[in-house]
């Protein structure tokens, strides 16, 4: 039988790595053989999930500190083809690698989401050094690796990206705050029978903003049911400023027939509802 | 008498450089002596607010297509100094900038907002490039133009940027939405007399988000009182994964004592709730 193939955001070294073969040990083994391909950015992966290049995609949907990862959000509101299969929620360490000492760093290159999290102790202990974003921690580190030792350049990366390029450690856990975890989503074609338990539903929808009460009149229908929402996120519209789409994480706890009652209502009070399916919630 | 100061996200030839331009142009003639300072980043500035190095800040807030800008809504969090004093809603003109041709451009730099927001042009039409994210579009155009033509970089600026750097254009408005938009704030310590008219209201308040219908309790404190809220924002409150913040952008058409008591309301079923004050809201 082949292999099925699972799809994340690359290159090897990343945090997004590091989930995915986390998934893959803990889910997969009982599931048959699977593979892991690394892609470019979190679009190209979701994309091959819409094509069927790979069977699923794995992708950060959500970080503790720095909140959404939008251009997941926005892919899974766009498009009809995808569904949630599950979530796991990923500690995140944050380490300090360089080829040169600490006293001689100036530059630091890191992805976005890392820089922001560590913001607090690089103005502590580094303020003068410039802040590079680049694609991925993983490339990071590689260009980190590439420069000689005193151009003072250092990465904030994983440990094993680190490793895997040939830098030292200079520190380590140098993110503001210890409660630092990222949600990721495995994101598969819709139609894909569902994993158990299905502990969580994700629903989006669109509403008239112009009018007072819209919102809550949405969520009222949660909350007469008992149905918890874990989450509310907002993204714009991309119509005209002021108009947005709403992402509600929903716990499943109250019952299907519950939920259900509660799309339907919801349903006719939005410009359009999609759900993104019902899923296990799985703790690395 | 002194010339005040209003600081904002430099360096001269950004988006914010321009809307602070107009903004000094259209409302500080009339209100004395003004000087623009320009900071390296939106930490920078807020900071200079607080500290009273300058007497006000221009921050972007919120773009219509790619959502919050979290450093400045995190910082209004965490202060207790700031409050809004204006908004300012700006239109957003991206520009293709560079030294050599179209089909030679082999790398683009920019900031990661308008990087975002020109993703789907930069597929159709450079699908080998690879994107740089630098911290701000003028520094884009700035190392675009120290490096020879033939190394193949663009740079998505403004127009004046590419001007000031000495780049030709390659290409007008490349951004994927003719509906791009950018809200700034002007911030100022609180204490500060507001401007008028005070057309709209920023609230921030941490909910207890473990229990069923917490956020629809306080929506409904505005809905019941005919307060419409333009906009709903959630963010990370940095303790644990799923506690959030929540910003509410409200309109004051219903009237100062209603507003007060929808507050009052408020504030007995949040952990802490800020008012960040009212402000008049300009378009540019």
């Amino acid at each position: 039988m082949e292999d099925r193939v699972m799809g994340y955001l690359g290159p090897a070294g990343t945090h997004s790595e590091a989930a995915a073969r986390w998934l893959e040990a803990h889910v997969r083994r009982a599931d048959g053989a699977w593979r892991l391909q690394p892609f470019a950015d979190i679009d190209e992966v979701l994309h091959a999930v819409e094509t069927g290049e790979v069977a699923s995609g794995f992708v950060p949907v959500e970080n503790s500190l720095e909140g959404a990862i939008h251009v997941t959000l926005d892919t899974l509101a766009r498009s009809e083809a995808l569904v949630v299969a599950r979530e796991v929620i990923w500690p995140v360490h944050n380490e300090l690698m360089a080829r040169c000492d600490a006293g001689a760093v100036r530059r630091i290159y890191s992805h976005a989401q890392p820089i922001s999290q560590c913001r607090a102790y690089l103005a502590a202990h580094f303020p003068q050094a410039e802040l590079v974003e680049v694609a991925s921690t993983a490339r990071a580190a590689k260009l980190v690796a590439a420069a000689p030792p005193e151009e003072g350049l250092a990465a904030i990366c994983t440990a094993r990206a680190g490793e895997l390029y040939g830098l030292s450690p200079l520190a380590h856990e140098i993110q503001d705050s210890m409660a630092n975890c990222t949600r990721f989503f495995e994101v598969v074609r819709r139609g894909t029978p569902p994993a158990a338990p299905q502990e969580k539903l994700l629903i989006i929808c669109q509403l008239d903003g112009s009018r007072a009460g819209s919102l809550v009149n949405v969520l009222q229908e949660f909350a007469v049911r008992g149905i918890n929402m874990t989450r509310i996120e907002s993204r714009p519209a991309r119509t005209r400023l002021g108009d947005y789409i709403f992402f509600f994480d929903l716990e499943t706890a109250a019952g299907e027939a519950c939920i259900e009652a509660a799309l339907a209502a919801v349903r006719a009070k939005c410009s359009w509802l999609k759900n993104l399916g019902a899923f296990p919630v799985l703790q690395a």
